[in-house]
């Protein structure tokens, strides 16, 4: 089964189980602060690995301990819950 | 000594020293392609150990086989020489 | 279908099939150099992408630019075609 | 003022500032344990940035989610105050 774009209505909703996510321009959005570069990046690694691992790739942004993500599913031009998947993933690694 | 802004004039002089790089925004500027995420994940790790030893970070994105960079001196509000030093590692590693 | 255990005549007939790999301790096993801590770690980041992604991870040792691979599939308690799969991607990024 | 070796009482000293460290093979020693393998390399990058940066390289091991650290001067055929510093930056790190 191929992964769904969800409706506005099902993002609301899965928006309650994430933290500190947004959309943004169609996009699930979130900035990520860590006390220093080390830190952010140690996160961008592990991040990285999931990402994969899962073959869902972030559009992320990074300058010193600063790092925002963008994600959303490009094959269907929308949110998906493999967008949601990577944030919790995220959270989990970044607070 | 001081890290300077270097004029315009020494900027465009830098530039030939340099491949694909440009000015933009204020920025010394220039997208990567590889492969794929994990050639270009490799790359930016290469990079970040440099950026961490040179205590000089750069405003980096990027999604799946792309990773665009913008170097500019955060200090002196303009680009340096440290900015030049940077963009040439990056060619180094990134070809 | 599981991954088996290669026999003896299949591992040679295989070694024929990487570089500079061989048989230690029951492990395939490589040492891969580099010119720098900063290349060094590079490689090692991408095919720790690669081995994550293959649920298949190395036995590894890093000490400067220096890299020592021994791998083997700890499930079947022997060398398997896995290992010789994450042997050729390593032989493709790190040369 | 050149980094110099310990002495042994000194050694005795330091190990009370870090946790789960000792000494083998003349080599300040850690195990560290963490959840998965993406836990254990984001750890490992940080680390590796730390270590780039004040030129100083662990030798290290790493299988799925242990990663074992031995540290030395090789410069001066023993331990450091280097080391005891590196022993410090990863203990903060990987808890």
């Amino acid at each position: 089964m191929a992964t769904e774009k969800l409706a506005k209505s099902e993002i609301e909703e899965c928006l309650k189980g994430v933290s500190g996510w947004s959309v943004e321009d169609g996009k699930l959005h979130k900035q990520f602060q860590f006390e220093s570069f080390v830190e952010a990046f140690g996160f961008m690694t592990s991040l990285a690995l999931i990402a994969e691992k899962m073959n869902h790739h972030p559009e992320w942004f990074n300058v010193y301990n600063r790092v925002t993500i963008d994600l959303m599913t490009h094959d269907i031009g929308g949110i998906s819950d493999l967008d949601f998947q990577l944030a919790k993933e995220a959270d989990k690694l970044g607070g």
